[in-house]
């Protein structure tokens, strides 16, 4: 397993956090603050025997990552990256078949923050990133992620095609986006799936795109070329739901 | 017809206003650079008389409201907020029922951003935002939208709740999303149609929510509490494609 350190950042967040159950090392809250999220979360705290310091707005300033403390910083015992079991395990607990999104090079925190957040919701068992060329755990990360870092497994592989040939082994299927695939509609997407979503710019990198089983698109009704990455893991992602529901 | 200045930053955003056709008033690019991209900038610069200016990195970052501006910024006459008038008739020109989508106080300008472009590739005719409270089309909201400002048109209203009272007598239904409404698959969302959107932190507000013919779920199989705002459009906003191709 490996740590990195990390600042929890915004209410919600920070809330989420103990919420979840994690270990907060030190609260910090700006002076003055009594609203009722804040009040909440200095409950929390008192609750966790967790040590709390009131310190002025210039300092969560010089502390924050993303520059939106909104008054409380938490320092936590660092997110963890889980390995590529640990999400087949998860998927064995809840007795499902496994539903994995592989993100090939996400470069921006708010995207990757947003992916997690939506393979929780999507009932995804895990999001695996590659360590080099890609953006990692960061604050920003997990304060967009609204709390989704602390449930969804995240694994960090060195490199994405031999975790795709490892998982097939594991009969799982691969479908990557790309603008000259299948309409998503027309594909049966029910079954044990890694959803493969590519980098900002340049999309699936063609290696990759050649380990998948399909390949998906999402009807583009406009003129411009490409949804953000985002929205598109987050299109694909609830076609595979409904699908699943059917 | 509102106007607002406006930088355009980095080479897609800019790019992408030159094959829109929008009039670029001045170009700046940073000295020494000579890629594909930049290159072909370049080009399409001299092919339409504009002034260009080769400037240090240094006045770029000092210009740049975005901090990436990739070496390349573009002022333009700027974007123009269009009528909601403007908008059925872009529906009326295609013969197709209307679909806006509406965004009930959106504060996040990457979510605005990659709303818009969401609403270019779901086909959807516009975009509403109120006028209060909300982002508007700031620089950021531009480069985000990855040049579907240029094509998909965003009206401002003063009042949202009563834009959806006109739009009804025009025939529109609107669904809003919220977790305690019927799941989208369940729903008609084939017609004329305004998908209401709400804000980050809180939903949409109570007074436009009971304006809504609907209200629509997305399934949460998950721990936290909501998706990202503009994956929840996006997600949205494929359903009712979804529907509409069926």
């Amino acid at each position: 397993m490996r740590y990195e350190e990390l600042t929890i950042e915004g209410r919600n967040a920070v809330m989420e956090a103990f919420r979840s159950g994690k270990t907060i090392d030190k609260l910090y809250v700006q002076e003055g603050l009594q609203d009722g999220p804040v009040l909440s979360i200095l409950r929390e705290a008192k609750k966790h025997d967790i040590i709390i310091n009131k310190v002025k707005k210039e300092r969560l300033d010089q502390m924050s990552e993303t520059g939106k403390h909104q008054g409380v910083i938490a320092q936590a015992a660092a997110y963890e990256y889980a390995q590529v079991e640990d999400i087949l395990n998860a998927a064995r607990e809840k007795g499902e078949p496994p539903f994995i999104i592989l993100l090939d090079n996400i470069e921006d925190p708010h995207n990757l923050g947003a992916i997690i957040r939506t393979a929780n919701l999507a009932g995804a068992h895990g999001v695996i990133i590659p360590k080099r060329r890609a953006v990692g755990l960061t604050a920003v990360v997990a304060r967009t992620s609204a709390g989704a870092l602390n449930y969804t497994p995240v694994a960090k592989v060195s490199n994405l095609g031999n975790t795709i040939e490892e998982l097939k082994k594991e009969g799982l299927w691969f479908v990557c986006a790309d603008m000259d695939g299948e309409l998503m509609y027309n594909l049966d997407l029910k079954g044990p799936i890694g959803l493969v979503v590519g980098n900002e710019g340049n999309g699936v990198s063609r290696l990759v795109k050649e380990k998948c089983d399909f390949v998906a698109s999402i009807p583009m009704n406009g003129n411009i070329d490409s949804l953000n990455a985002s929205v598109a893991a987050g299109v694909l992602a609830y076609e595979i739901v409904r699908q699943k529901m059917q």
